[in-house]
Formats: structure tokens, sequence, C-alpha cells
């Protein structure tokens, strides 16, 4: 086909992209050749310099340009209270939502035995070690309400039994807009264990 | 929000993408924090360089990376039948599905009086060039099968008339795999009106 090779080259690299099809990626490259020249410079000056510019907190394993993040260097926020997350995506979502005054820890994964990956793949000898320095309150396990987040939830709560630490973990249930009619059985019967009084 | 900066200039940068929002961005920005480093470099390389790579063709319109493009400097192929098209990513569509063996002739744009494009700011005087130096025998029309498709192509039947060149049009009508009963007025009424013996 009688088509730059550029485009094309530039095409498979956009599909690696999470959500990105063959179309789209097509779609991206004739947009960035349309749009002015500068926004593929910024485009690519970001990129160029973005695994140097962003490392893992050596505290919570966040993502952060700092060492330790700014989270973790933060006095004003409760030290004795820490977050466990799956993936510093989700630390994004919970700071986002401003809900939380905490700190976080990074598991970097969850349990999943049929993908092979075990506790030792996660980071809990790291959590542990944070139990041990500091006088920590509460671990809150803001793990997705799967299979496998709910096989790690259960793995962290009996290895940390033995420390003097609360563990709790986010609710679980329906979601606010939703409609019971169209809710499945599994998170209706969550809701109804999880029940509040009002 | 104690998010990196560089996360967050890559994630706005991203969201300037077709099709791709905030969340999207987000999770493609962590992809690539997540990936080796090489996949980051590579996309940046390509992008530092993709506008100098690539320019248009001085014959059609196209991108390409060497001037006249590959297609119109390919004495294998039929001069004499034009294939106009909207933009260089219809070529790309119809340049994939090996249809069509001529040359094409990029508009860069579709006649729309209310977004303020008129004839006068498509690649039309050029396409009257070509017409006069060669021995042009037809000119298809794979424009759009919308509003401003169909006046584009009624636009250059009328402007065209004059020169003795045969023009026709894509056939517009039910897409392959379609059904009846979903199909709109419309389409239906031009399947009906461009119906072919068998």
């Amino acid at each position: 086909m009688a088509v730059p090779n550029a485009i094309d080259r530039l095409v498979a690299l956009l599909s690696k992209l999470p959500g990105v099809g063959k179309k789209s990626a097509v779609r991206m490259a004739y947009h960035i050749l349309d749009n002015e020249s500068s926004y593929a410079r910024a485009l690519a000056d970001e990129l160029a310099v973005f695994h140097q510019a962003i490392r893992r907190c050596s505290v919570c394993g966040g993502f952060t340009e700092t060492d330790p993040c700014p989270i973790c260097s933060d006095s004003s926020r409760d030290h004795c209270l820490i977050c466990v997350v799956e993936r510093a995506q989700d630390l994004r979502v919970i700071e986002e939502s401003r809900e939380f005054n905490g700190v976080f820890h990074v598991l970097g994964g969850l349990i999943a035995p049929l993908e092979g990956v075990g506790p030792g793949d996660l980071a809990i000898a790291k959590l542990f070690a944070r139990l041990n320095g500091h006088n920590v309150r509460e671990i809150i396990l803001a793990l997705n309400p799967t299979v496998e987040g709910d096989t790690t939830a259960l793995y962290l709560q009996k290895v940390l039994s033995n420390y003097p630490v609360e563990i709790t973990r986010l609710a679980s249930g329906m979601p606010v807009g939703g409609n019971i009619e169209y809710i499945d059985k599994l998170t209706l019967s969550r809701s109804f264990r999880g029940r509040l009084k009002i």
C-alpha cells in the first residue's frame, strides 16, 4: 500500500495504547498531521523525558517526581491512616475525590493464582515495615470488589491480624444514582449485608 | 492534588487526540509509565520527526514522504482515472481495499456554507490543471453521502460538465450485511434509485 511508512510506524505505536485499535490509531495519526507541528513536538518532548521525570516513591510506591512523594512527606496528613490500593492510578482517583487525608500504600497488583501472582509479588513486606516503624491506627483496603480484590483483602486481613491495627475495607454496594431493578444479585446481596442504620 | 505534574502535562496533551477524553488519557499515561521506557522513547522519536517526514504530494495532495507520492509516480497505475476524495484518510482506506488502480485527488474538505467553506477553499483549481494536462477519462467522486458531500459532488459535476470527461460517484445504498428493517428511509430511497439489473 502506497501510504507513508512514518504514518504506519506511528499507527503501530499508537495502537499499543489501551483502548486504541487500528482505526482509532489511524484517526489519531492523521489528526496529528492535520494539526500544527508544535503539538506533535510538545507530545514528543513530554514523552522523551517521561520515564526519567517520574519514579516510584520509596515509601508508598506511588508515582512521583520527588522521593519521598509529596503525600508521604506532607506532615499535615494523617500518617497513622494508610490506604492500601492496587495501583498508582487508584491513588490518583482517591486523591482527586479529596475524601481522604491519610497516606497511601501501593501494592502493585492483586493476588491472582491463575495468573501466577502470589503475595510475594506484591509490596506486602514493605507494608509490614511501615507498620513496625510507625504508630499506625487503621489500614483501609481500597481494593476493587472483584475476586482478586476479595482474595487479596482476605489475605491481608489474615496476615495483619497479629498487629494492633484496625483493618477496614471500602463499602461495596449500589452506586449512587443506580437502580435496584438493574443491579446484579451479588451487589444487591452486598448492599444488604453492609446495610447501615439511618 | 499531589500527583506528578509530568503526568498531568502528558494527560492534557493526550486528551487533545480525537476520541480521547480525560479518563482515557489518564489510563494511557499510566500505561506508558507501566511499560518499558523504550516504548515512550520510540513514540517520542516518531512524533518528533513526524511533520518533517511527511509532506503533501504536489500532484494529488495526499500525504507522502517523497514528492510526487508513490501513487502519482507509479506508471503501472491508470493516470486517466482520477478518484476525488475529501481527505487523505479516505485515500488510505481506498488504497487498503485494493479496489482501485487509478490515481487520487484530495480536495482537502467539502463545501459547507454554514462553516464558511466555499469551493475556493478546496483544491478544485488543481483538479482542473490535472484535467487540462492529461487525457483523463473518468473522475470518480468518492465523497461521503452527506449533505456536504452531495453539495460538493453537485458543484463538481456542474463545473466539470464542459470537460470531455465522465463523472461518476460511488454507489450509495444498503451496506453489506445490513438489514432492510433497520435501514433509514433516505438510504432505502437511494438503494431503490440506484438499483441494478441482475
